[in-house]
């Protein structure tokens, strides 16, 4: 087996230049705000990555997974690593370096003036770059070739084993349901009010109480940290440092408490990885579907179930009295789940933001077949939007400009975010039935026993299962989106006196 | 030129993985207190080193320096370039790599021992590795082989250009010199009380005042910044990144305060090096004494003299008002100059300062040429304690053992802070005479036109010159003694009331 020893220690070193590019960017969003120049920077970002291309493209790499490949009988975590390093290998190798340069050369015209194009308002400067970043991704797609059509082999880089078929069937069901369920929780004559979230908090004493909400969460801090940065994200640093970011804003207390929920859900993945894995390629995520339903259901599942706030409630009140010393709990925790349609996905709430992305996906693959013109995008946008939410965005900075994903080249890592939502629902339903008395943890502030489960069933494996298959092993079933809405319907009936 | 343009890009290449070292151990120090395991980190901090030792001993690295030494007529930050490029070289394969191994792994094992050894006062524990360690010295000044002398060899890695001769001629001089001095001082019925400096203070309002303090000093935060951490130090991440730390005690105030004063003058070196020189070879301190040079001037030329407090005692006075409220300006002025033979290197103050360091200078000469034997070096260590000091220290955690260095290898190193202070004196002599009003603006809290002055004559050059070339080009003749001893009779006679 020492062949198998060889491919694992190969990939250690690619997975330790991931590491030290993580810190490279961790230290740039969390230390270098206010810098005038972060060129230096830049160059050793590149230094890294161009070391890491070297060493996932040379002839060793192939011959070691070559002969890996002659291997009969291994068993399930080297045929994993194997896969893994496979796929990795193929990624660098059936790119042309001319295509890669002219992907990322692209990507940072198109940021740049996609931020003009935002800030002014006028989707049409945006087209020229926004085509030519659409056509590079087919060209890679063709390049890669994962599935006969393009749009799947691009889902497949976010999502490996999805396929636009696979999503599809997902998404198609829910879409008229999610649609009506919106309506009808409009339709409520008494809806939860959201002001309370938007008086003034105190920026320190929203961060300290962050920390000591992910504390109980479980969060390690003997293994991580949480800092403040612009945007909210994790990232890992080594087998035994993963560290989170939160914003505060001073006047609306979700950023930093449900942020810092959100990312508590990524870090407690990547914290819980076997020690088999460590250090080796598949201690990682396995999808980014997956990653994302860890930190969904600690934010919207544990987060904003009224349990959870029967513990924290009372100290929220003490650390704010001015604002909540009078408040009732229960109106609190309908405010923290108030549901509205509006413009901007990453401000949707758990109900319509399915919706956003349901949109994103049908676009994405119309676009990718040449269905639809790049030209066409901010009618489609809005007409599509408005079948879908209801409202139509008074401009392109409120629609189709509001995101930068298509301009970076991401086509096909939105579907992740509602899968997410949907793997966490059919998991939680399982951990429900399991544990019946889940919730009662909350209220105590004890959350253990749910992560043993996700510890058991999804953090230790790392990459060995694939998202698909990982979802039935857990759930004896493939991921549909029925739990998701009965979810939804109990949870938000009563919320809603509906 | 082409052959000195590869050169360049060759040895930027090292200079970034060398950046990126440095951020892995800033994180490391700064923010990783705390956790259970580093692992992670010392196995990236390893692949770095292998990956810079793989580039520096390459072929092309060889053949590029060949190429070069054939040009002629080289510019003078060419042919600088080509020295440190084949200096570095010659560095890295001329040693074995068994030998650098042997090593790495003895200053390991020592570390450890001479922990424990320092903890229980036993010198005895320490004796096999410390040999093993001067022997493995000796073994490799054998190889590199710089000087005829080992001891040369071993001064010149950290002083570039360096001997022992020519750092005997400068120590010898003033050392009888100081020890007059510090008895003349100690013979003073008026001394200076530090009790002041002992009170209570608040650790976070003293590391808001460093930060103002650094700021007047021309700390460019926005191409760095300041952090907490155990052990003070200066690094740099990039050509527009460079970082400091210090650390607060609340019962004693000179620990923040002029540990970041003596991190920010190495800090603006390293920030001034003209862009010709950035990301090359040449951005770096030519020599640690150049380096400390700029630390000592600006901590004990500015921040110990009184014009300096005229601007900063108010200050302070309304951020302590506790404790300084109705203390005289004078008197803590005094307080800081306090002179007081002690057995910690670390703690001492200017005066007594350099009698630590020519002992150990001494000793680590004999001890290379073996003149003496480890097992020798408590009783050694003491008797000449107390030639230089008038003081005997009472036992080895207070003497022989006070320091890691030897125990990690540096032999060599201790000679440079010395110095450090020697070629301030020098330098600041020459400032003064041609400002002879520089120190009015400390007054107003200004130091542009000192920053100016060892912007235009040292930091800018970065490594071009050589330390003992450098200090003569700036003050016309060769480093000496004198100008140190001038400057404490000036400013010390009077603080002592003699």
């Amino acid at each position: 087996m020492s062949v198998i020893n060889d491919l694992r220690e190969y990939f250690t070193e690619i997975m330790r230049l991931n590491y030290i590019q993580a810190l490279l960017g961790w230290d740039q969003e969390v230390n270098m705000r206010g810098y005038k120049s972060v060129e230096g920077r830049s160059e050793q970002l590149a230094l890294i990555a161009q070391l890491m291309h070297k060493r996932l493209t040379s002839e060793k790499a192939e011959k070691l997974i070559n002969k890996a490949e002659k291997l009969k009988d291994l068993n399930e975590i080297d045929a994993a690593m194997l896969r893994e390093a496979k796929r990795a290998y193929e990624q660098e190798v059936k790119l042309p370096e001319e295509l890669v340069m002219e992907i990322t050369k692209t990507a940072g015209l198109s940021q740049q003036t996609w931020q003009k194009a935002r800030e002014k308002k006028d989707f049409k400067m945006f087209i020229p770059l926004l085509e030519k970043t659409v056509e590079l991704q087919r060209e890679k797609a063709r390049k890669l070739e994962t599935h006969p059509d393009l749009y799947s082999t691009l889902i497949d880089l976010y999502e490996p084993g999805a396929t636009y078929n696979w999503v599809a069937n997902i998404f198609n069901p829910i879409k008229p349901k999610l649609i009506d369920f919106v309506k009808k929780l409009n339709s409520s004559t008494d809806k939860p009010d959201q002001s309370i979230l938007r008086k003034n908090y105190d920026q320190d004493k929203q961060f300290k109480l962050s920390l000591e909400i992910i504390k109980k969460l479980n969060f390690d801090f003997e293994a991580g940290r949480q800092d403040l940065s612009t945007h909210p994200f994790t990232t890992t640093l080594s087998s035994t440092d993963t560290r989170i970011t939160t914003r505060t804003r001073e006047d609306f207390l979700n950023e930093c408490i449900f942020g810092t929920i959100h990312e508590c859900g990524h870090a407690l993945y990547e914290m819980g990885f076997k020690k088999e894995l460590h250090d080796t390629i598949l201690g990682t995520g396995t999808s980014l579907g997956i990653h994302e339903s860890q930190s969904r259901m600690l934010e919207n599942f544990v987060g904003r179930s009224k349990e959870f706030w029967m513990y924290w409630y009372p100290i929220f009140q003490k650390t704010f009295p001015e604002n909540l010393k009078d408040y009732p709990m229960e109106e609190f925790h309908r405010a923290v789940n108030s549901v509205q349609p509006s413009f901007i996905r990453v401000n949707a709430d758990e109900v319509t933001y399915g919706l956003h992305i349901i949109l994103r996906f049908e676009i994405e693959k119309d676009l990718i077949d040449e269905k639809i013109q790049v030209s066409e995008l901010p009618q489609i946008w809005n007409s599509r939007f408005e079948e879908l939410l209801g409202i139509i965005p008074p401009d392109d900075k409120e629609g189709v400009l509001q995101d930068i994903h298509w301009g970076m080249g991401m086509i096909g890592y939105f579907p992740t975010y509602f899968l997410g939502t949907l793997y966490a629902a059919q998991m939680y339903d399982v951990a429900l039935k399991k544990m019946p008395n889940l919730p009662e943890d909350y209220k105590k502030g004890e959350f253990s026993n749910l992560l043993n489960f996700v510890r058991e069933n999804v953090h230790q494996h790392g990459a060995v299962f694939r998202a698909p298959d990982l979802i039935k092993r857990i759930t004896g079933e493939n991921l549909n989106s029925n739990y998701f809405m009965k979810y939804l319907e109990k949870k938000f009936y009563p919320l809603y006196r509906l």
